[in-house]
């Protein structure tokens, strides 16, 4: 079983042709599409998606991840083992919160070797070069027949996949949006549930508001924004029936603090 | 076999994470999508695709509906045998259509018992309950087996599943808009046929226009709005590669009446 | 293995609709989507995604392709044998770019004989007639046993399927503007490679600027436009993480041209 999540969009023949090359060398195999809606050079989202979804996947399924701004250029190709699964991604910190979760858990990275075929296209690595190594990985070829293992600590990984505490407030970030306007933060819920039951208030660059805490979207008192321990293992800000993403003119990327006084 | 339909788009992770709860429990399982495009909340729409979509399934064919504002909430989930298949779906009118096409068929309807279990998010039962149920019911559970039997006159179900006639004119209902314009309203083509062929007009809040009769797009004269037995069972508002939509500011939920003469 | 290009879209529920109609057909067939959001009656764009992802598939492959403005009236159905795979669609040019690339390789056509079936909707064929043909095909039947042979050169074509040259000049046709704003032209790469190599502008209706010759868009300058061997068989206007489609005001079925001295 393979995975796919890509920022190439619903429209275009591109994702198609990916399973075009991977069922021809693979005829057997199950494709899964994630989505192909990160949107364009996305990487905070592809990376978030990736972390929020694997688990829900059986055993040594192989994530298939091209959101590739560098494609073509010096940026590597590498094979992810962490957490169960084996996940293919260019090395550009897409695999930030992989890296950040699996963090001493015994992970192995590898990189691919530069490829000197003739028929790769230097604008579509996703089919002529990720989609064929997935279809050997899926054949039962191992990474380290492929590629040489590098130390996971040398991939690229950004910055935004903890919030950061100061007195009295939590500074986060936006992971991501989604369709029904909640506003996804990076603040795991594991990590940070049991400092967010004093009162709350979420501060923006426009805007400073009373955080209800709830625990369903219908629980929210209509027009309110409430403080949800979401189904993607973050804390989310949430409306019942509305976006709070425009409520707070929040976009992925941005950052806002929560404060748990009403300091 | 389980056919998807979902408000959850195709942008977020969410419908990838139903697929893995679905495939990680039923390997084997084929699963379709209907569409994932029902506008938020769209319980009309979601009823509408449903009923036009069934019957080119196998029988047998699991329906798995989510469209769920009050998730978490205290509406029921429900299974519904009828017209040959199951459908499974929150009990919020979502299967109105369903209910109405089905009376008198021998339909049976089943109540799932609430859920104890720690790992079920509260705020995404697609994934956590409906999914792990579907999963169930592909294995060969029964019903029977996981939910008690409850009335199927007891479920939720709209009003806006049939027209309303009165003296020389028919009031119907938008079911859908679709991505050509077409306007596809409540008025079955198997209850209304015969009643369609007197000269037509129809009215709106902001407009009275003549209608051309018609049994293909490419019929109807250029700039004309033709009534068209249309492919999802209903009689469609629809214009020459047009769009009757925006000529008629008609959105789904709106009403509108057909008059008969030209009184 | 059956491949499906539709102008549906992905929110209504026709395209699971076809998916039904083929699998209570063919259970064991498997159905992969190319794309359904062709831009409506988009012929120019469908033509341009089959020619540049047929190759990516196995041979044998049927690839139904539904983009069908005049459903229901006089047009043809047809199915076209040609490089190594077969081509069911409406006789109205979207074919055109694989007769063109087919040219002098053998190809056969067959036309569908009138379907006088009950239960065929004239405003459906995709579901009502395309999938229950292409079901047929996949079953083994083949395509002289359902269609009459007719001439290849017989079918629709038009005439935007290549460039026109004048002197130090190529008047040259957008055949797709991507996700990213690539403009992709109707220059086959290995027709104009080695043409391409003087300086270049491009000149549209509105603009004449300077293009870089460039291999991937990472090697493109900041702000300046780029022409790209792409990866779909075309020369590519493009920019870094820019849109060129934005920058040049260029959609599909406009007109552009290429001037290969500073003349």
């Amino acid at each position: 079983m393979i995975v796919l999540l890509t920022d190439f969009g619903w429209s275009d023949p591109y994702v198609g042709q990916i399973k075009g090359a991977l069922l021809s060398r693979v005829p057997e195999c199950r494709v899964i599409d994630l989505t192909h809606d990160v949107p364009p050079y996305g990487l905070t989202q592809a990376s978030f998606f990736l972390d929020a979804s694997f688990s829900f996947f059986s055993e040594g399924t192989i994530f298939l991840s091209v959101v590739d701004p560098g494609v073509g250029g010096g940026r590597r190709i590498i094979a992810l083992e962490a957490l169960g699964h084996l996940f293919l991604a260019p090395d550009n910190g897409l695999l930030s919160l992989i890296l950040e979760r699996g963090q001493g858990t015994g992970m192995r990275a590898f990189s691919f070797r530069n490829p000197i075929e003739l028929n790769i296209c230097p604008t579509f690595h996703g089919r002529d070069l990720f989609a064929p190594l997935a279809a050997q990985l899926l054949s039962g070829d191992s990474p380290e027949s492929l590629a040489y293992e590098i130390d996971p600590g040398d991939l690229v990984r950004h910055d935004w996949c903890a919030p950061v505490e100061s007195e009295g407030s939590l500074h986060a970030h936006v992971l991501h949006t989604d369709r029904f306007g909640n506003v996804i933060s990076n603040m795991r819920i594991q990590v940070w549930s049991e400092r967010m039951d004093a009162p709350l208030h979420v501060r923006t660059h426009t805007a400073r508001l009373p955080l209800q805490r709830a625990s369903t979207y219908c629980e929210i008192e209509p027009g309110q924004l409430g403080l949800i321990a979401g189904s993607q293992g973050f804390f989310e800000l949430a409306m019942n029936m509305g976006s709070a993403a425009d409520m707070l003119s929040l976009r992925p990327g941005d950052g806002f603090s929560l404060h748990f006084s009403d300091a």
